[in-house]
Parts: C-alpha cells; structure tokens; sequence
C-alpha cells in the first residue's frame, strides 16, 4: 500500500491485512524523569504531565478525558496524538485494553492493573520498582490476549518516555546517542543525555554494562512501561504477531524483549509514523535494526494539508507519535481499508469536535 | 449430557458447547458485611476472609496463592472451590481475566481495575461507593471483550456475597427470605435476614422499595461486585451469550440487570453447581427466574467417591461454588468434552497438589 513505509520484511504488515480480530492495548505510565524541566511536552505544565496518559485513555473511551477538559495537548495546545488513535479505533472498532504498569493519576476507565506506584526519576539509577513483577504479570496477559486475538498492536503513552528509552538502550550497549525521538523540535538530545549519564553515574552503571541482564537496566534507569510491554509481547510474540505502536520507546522495549530472549522477534514488528521513521533528529530504523527487531512500518500521514492549522504543526516535527497512533494508524490503513485521505478526514473530524472545543474555551 | 443438570431452555448450553473460544472473567470485591461474625466461613477466619478474593485469583494463575500459602479454605481446612475452577481452566485452557471491583487486599495476578476501595458494611446503608462507575466501566470492558471471544463465563469470588445479595434481591422487591444458598450448612438464614433489615433500617428502604433503581440497591446494601458484573454481563449479551458463573449471588446480579433494561436476558444463563442447585436450604431455580434469567445449568458433580476424605465434605453441603467453579466445570464439559469422571479425576489432582500439603504443613 502506497499510504504505508516499509522498512524491513513486510510480512507482519501482510498480517495485519489479514488478520481476523486485531486487538489494541495502550500501556501507560508515569515517572519523576517526566517532571525535570524541559524534558517533554507532553501536557500543558510539567505539573499537568501527570494527567496525559490518562486523559489519554479517557479520550479512547469516552471521546474526550475526564481528569481534564477536552483531550491532553501541549503548552501551545497542540493536540495529543490520541486524535489520531481515536479516529484509527473509531474506524476499526478495535477491541481497546488500558494497562496501567504505574500511572500517578489512574484512568477513569477500565484498566489493567499491572504496576505499584510510578517510576522514580532515572537521575536515581534506582527508577522502576518490581521490574521482574510487572514483566511476569505483562506475560500473563499477554498470553491470555493471545488466545482471543490474532494481532496485537501495543501503544504506550508515558511522558518523557524517549529519555528513559534512551538510557535503557546505552544501558543495554546501544549505538543510540542522539538518535531517539522527541515530541520537540530538534530532540532535545543534549539535554536528555545529560540526564542520562546522572542516572548512569547514580546507578553505577556504563554504557553496555546491563547488556545481560536487561531488567536490571529498566530497574536503573528505565520506566514501567518497558517492563509491562516486554512481558505481554514476548508472551504473546510465541503466538501471534505483535506490533510495537510507538516511537523510539519501542525500540527500547524491542532491545529489552530481544535480550531476554523470551520472544520470538521474527513475530514482533514496530508500527509508527511516518514523523518517526523519516524523523533527522533521530534514527528509528537504526534503533530498531540493534534492537533484532528490524520491521517497521510507518503510516503515511500528512498534516500539511489539513483543514485545521492546528494540525500543520506535526509536520513541522512536534508531537509526532504517540498513543499508539501510529500503528493505530496502521490499523486503519491495513486491516480497515481505509485510505490515507479517509484517515485524514476523520482524524479532522476529531480535531474538530474536541480540540476545537478547547481553543474556543 | 447426562453430567449437566438443565433448568430451562438448553439453547445457551449448546452455545457453550459450540463455541469457538469462550472466556472465563472472574470478578473480585470485599466488604466489612464479610467482617461479620458468622456470616462466612470463606477463609480460615474473619480476619484472613480479606486474602480469599486475591488468594483465589493467584491459584488460578499460579497453581497456588501468594498472599497466603496453597489456596483459600474455611477455617476447618475446607479448600475453596478454586480447586474445582483451576482443574477446569487448565482442562479447557480459557483464556483468564480477573477484575478487581473493590478489593481490600489486590491480587498479585493481572487484573482490571474497575473499582475504587472495599464496600462497607450494607449494615450501613450505604454500602458501595460510585455504582454507576462500577456499572460503566464494567460495560465498556464486556463490549470490548464481546469483540473478541463468543461466549463470556463470568465468576465471581465475595466473601459474604449471598448476604448482599439477599439484601439487593429484597430491595428489589423478590421473594427472596431463606432462599440464598450459603457455605455453610442451613444456610445461615437467620442472621442474614438480621443483617439485611438492619441495613433496610439505615438506608430507610423496604421491600421492594428500590424496584426501579436497581443502582440504588447496589449502592445503598449490595456489593462492589454486582455492579460491576452487571455491566459487563449487560454489555456482552447484547453480542454475545453470557454465563452468570455463581450461586444465588449471580440471581442478584441477574435481577439487577433484568431491572436496569440494559441487557438481552434471553443471552443471559446462569452456571453453577449441583450443591447450589439442589441445595434443600435455598432455591436458586425460583430466584433466577424472578430475575427474568430462567436457564439454570448446574455441573452434576458428585464428590462422595473422591479419592480425597476433605472433599467428600461438598456432599454435607458446605461450600458449595464460588470462583465460578460451576461455570468453569460446565465449560469443561460442555466446551471441553471432558466426562464427569475425568474432571473429577482432574479436581482430585489439583487437591493432591495444593490441598494436600497445606494440610500436611
């Protein structure tokens, strides 16, 4: 399909065309790295950061969130990815599963339990609690969806979600430095490094130095969301096919399955945009070659030419993903037919009824 | 089949049987109405009934609980009828889900959230907090659980369930005094019923008094349970057949949801156990049908010739089901084509295993 960018065997892609009942679980999270300033935009304030995943998943189920007014954006009120997903659940009318692997604020929806308290930030080396938990309860559900689905698309919404992505993978031996995704513009790279080497020093660990035990790396400097992520795939992946919705995160959650040696990586795949896999700030494609997982598909979208300006700006490089939108995205595109200007039209739709809403406010 | 015993039309029996893919959910809850001396013997005493709702899900995952040693048991050392559920799910291999309504002690399994903290006591009148949250985000997750499985067995595990129940059903105007069925034997029928008017008197209802507001009933003597199995059971069966996996706590259920006027209770069934329905204490066929769900199948199981001396006590009638033991059975033979023999074969094994030591200990 031209609406879609294939990077790698296209196989899981042709699986998802095909495939019966395709299943989309969001896993969400919070941690302090979230709260150091400068690090993310996702939310309006740092102090609103902690209401995004779940007013994300709020805006899945109810067509706008509950914690706060209309859907989360960032401090210019640039929309959540999470119009793009709703449009792509919409269309498809996939069954959606919330997982909370540790999340400050829960969802006002149903959701998966699957974590305790949220992250500490990386800076403490000692970031994520009951890692070996949260992988063997993702397992269990994991290969509980297994049997009820033939697809599983996994999304993530956890801010700041790049920079503990990032530490993992240097954690695990990575070629990753300046390479990840970010929802501004440029990457924040310096940054993000910076906090990174604080953890590494924290911890006391190196570049490579958890390569064999990559729990431990999440434990260090990672987020729940990896660990939650890596069970229920890895479990699922000896199955069915699983698709990593998301940015450089999964990469990071790819690496931690493929050094576990748990999954069966030829059945994984990343689904994202087409702002992530074409992203120069950062190198997707690379990551996820070093991570064995070296199917990525991007949907094709373009915001340039949306009937709303204040949809222009992702192709100015803000936002970019997230939500799972990407391989939500896909969904649509794939297994529900659409094409990429269907996509387009009902994605202003939900730019229209919920975000224009807000900035009226 | 001669090893299931049918009260009312069999056509939701054969769909069990002819599934492709039923899915076993259990939902879990604890109340202070569970604190009342005499009112249970579901966990070694009333201080320990808190671990029985998590200790019966970890069983189902695990083989034995965790925040407990082995499984569940009355204070005599009686197993809980987890033992009847696990021999079951691992013969049919159904997918397993858990669903926290409002548990004092959480699993250490997977489990959805749906509920904020424990009910209080229906003495109070004012039993379960946000019923209609319960109610709605138990009918977002059984319509997207409807997209994936044909047939929905929903199970249940609330110490002193069949009080609040008793209590729901009266509110709700059935005639319902001295027919709930019990763990213990005679049924305990005096002190419920004690329970229940000191409940009505603080509420400052009657019989029959919320018969158009089922949620009130719930909310003001019912537990967290109830309206959380409502809505899913009320959102499946719409698309799907849903059994009710329980004693004559699944008649309150039923009744709710026949009152409410959200569900198809011509896709509704009720599953349970021969010791529930032939319990000479109570009478589960007469409640199910003023609940407007008349089919009542009950797995013929027969614990007299057990290998085990500690489960030839099921035939003196004490326990009698909980964990959704008799829909799990049913889906065992019905779905799973075991005879009788083998699944009784099968709950011996589980006992040798979990039971045996725990009393050796």
């Amino acid at each position: 399909m031209d609406s879609i960018l294939i990077h790698g065997n296209d196989d899981l892609l042709g699986a998802l065309q095909e495939a019966a009942q395709p299943t989309f679980v969001c896993t969400i999270a919070s941690s302090d790295t979230g709260a150091i300033e400068g690090i993310s935009i996702a939310g309006a304030s740092a102090d609103m950061r902690k209401y995004t995943p779940p007013a994300d998943m709020e805006a899945l189920f109810y067509g706008s969130a509950r914690c706060i007014p209309g859907v989360a954006a960032t401090p210019d009120g640039i929309p959540s990815p999470v119009i793009i997903t709703m449009a792509a659940l919409a269309a498809t009318k996939l069954p959606v599963f919330v997982v909370d692997a540790g999340c400050e604020v829960p969802p006002q929806t149903p959701y998966f339990k699957l974590g305790g308290p949220p992250a500490r930030s990386l800076v403490t080396g000692n970031a994520v609690d009951d890692v070996e938990g949260l992988y063997e309860r993702g397992w269990h559900l994991g290969a509980n969806l297994a049997k009820l689905t033939d697809y599983l698309i996994l999304g993530e919404s956890v801010p700041a979600g790049t920079t503990t992505a990032l530490a993992v993978m240097l954690a695990l031996g990575l070629d990753a430095e300046g390479k990840v995704s970010s929802t501004m513009i440029g990457g924040a790279h310096a940054l993000k490094q910076a906090v990174v080497e604080q953890g590494f020093a924290a911890a006391g660990i190196s570049k490579g130095s958890l390569a064999g035990d990559p729990l431990a790396a999440v434990r260090a400097v990672g987020d729940p969301m990896q660990a939650a992520v890596a069970g229920i795939a890895s479990a699922a992946s000896s199955v069915i096919p699983v698709m990593l919705a998301g940015g450089t995160q999964m990469a990071a959650v790819a690496a931690v399955m493929d050094r576990l040696g748990e999954a069966d990586m030829s059945n994984v795949c990343v689904g994202t945009t087409r702002w992530i896999l074409r992203d120069s700030d950062a190198d997707m494609a690379f990551l996820a070659g070093q991570a064995n997982c070296p199917r990525v598909y991007a949907a094709d979208l373009d915001f340039s030419k949306a009937r709303f300006q204040g949809m222009h700006i992702y192709e100015a490089g803000l936002v970019k993903e997230g939500v799972g939108a990407g391989g939500a995205a896909l969904a649509a595109l794939a297994y529900g037919g659409l094409s990429v200007d269907e996509l387009l039209a009902r994605i202003e739709a939900v730019y229209e009824a919920t975000v224009l809403p807000m900035l009226r406010a």
